[in-house]
């Protein structure tokens, strides 16, 4: 999660939003890792996890991670925890909640939902103070602007 | 829509799941098309939308696809209906709805979500039956093999 929230201060660096995110294998090496890139690439769907899954595909040449664990600095949305039961990944460990948008226990929880072919294991906590305090600077400077 | 078929067609005759998606802007032009490639890329996330939504950002420029219509064979699933949110989309249209991971109405429906930064028009039914039948097509013909 350390590496996470380096890479979330790269993304901060960027003027984008701080989270990073990285998948990992069963023997904790590191497959893929990613940040934000929206405003860079200006493209809607270029969330850290999103382009972490994808750089995982690529890598293992496969599009079922089912053997893989994802790190994430922030609670996933709708669309990263769609990816995540898409990839078939058993396991994702998250930093900061995301009240506003996150779809892992904020607003709605789909990772556990039973009527979808995949759930997921969820741990919450780990580096959360960290990863807020770095997402709340964020807000607060561009807020300033 | 039709376009949409045909695409989903396209989709099948490369043994991927048949789903087409477009995007056309304000004027009724199409910005971006495209279907399902998830085995052929070997990339979980390559659903027809998200591949679509990618394109036009790439043409358009911006992440932003708020002047934008997405038409789509198939009721979009949760990472789909994540991206229609953050790319702002304010208008979909869509023919078959999908009861075992359809999040715009089968499981649920993110995209009329208050409590989300985004809400989304939705128009279902046009061309359902024949997206419905390709579909049933599809997953008989697999079935078999």
């Amino acid at each position: 999660m350390e590496k996470c929230i380096e890479l979330a201060k790269k993304a901060s660096a960027l003027g984008e939003v701080p989270v990073g995110a990285v998948i990992v294998n069963a023997h904790g090496e590191i497959i893929s890792e990613a940040y934000n890139l929206r405003e860079t690439e200006n493209r809607a769907t270029a969330h850290a996890e999103l382009i972490a899954i994808e750089l995982a595909c690529k890598k293992l040449g496969r599009w079922r991670l089912s053997d893989c664990s994802l790190y994430v600095s922030l609670e996933p949305c709708f669309m990263c925890a769609g990816a995540i039961i898409l990839s078939r990944i058993p396991s994702i460990i998250f930093a900061a909640c995301d009240p506003k948008a996150g779809a892992v226990g904020s607003l709605d929880n789909i990772l556990n939902d039973k009527r979808l072919n995949h759930q997921c294991e969820i741990t919450q906590g780990v580096c959360s103070e960290e990863s807020s305090m770095l997402l709340k600077s964020f807000f607060k400077a561009r807020r300033k602007k």
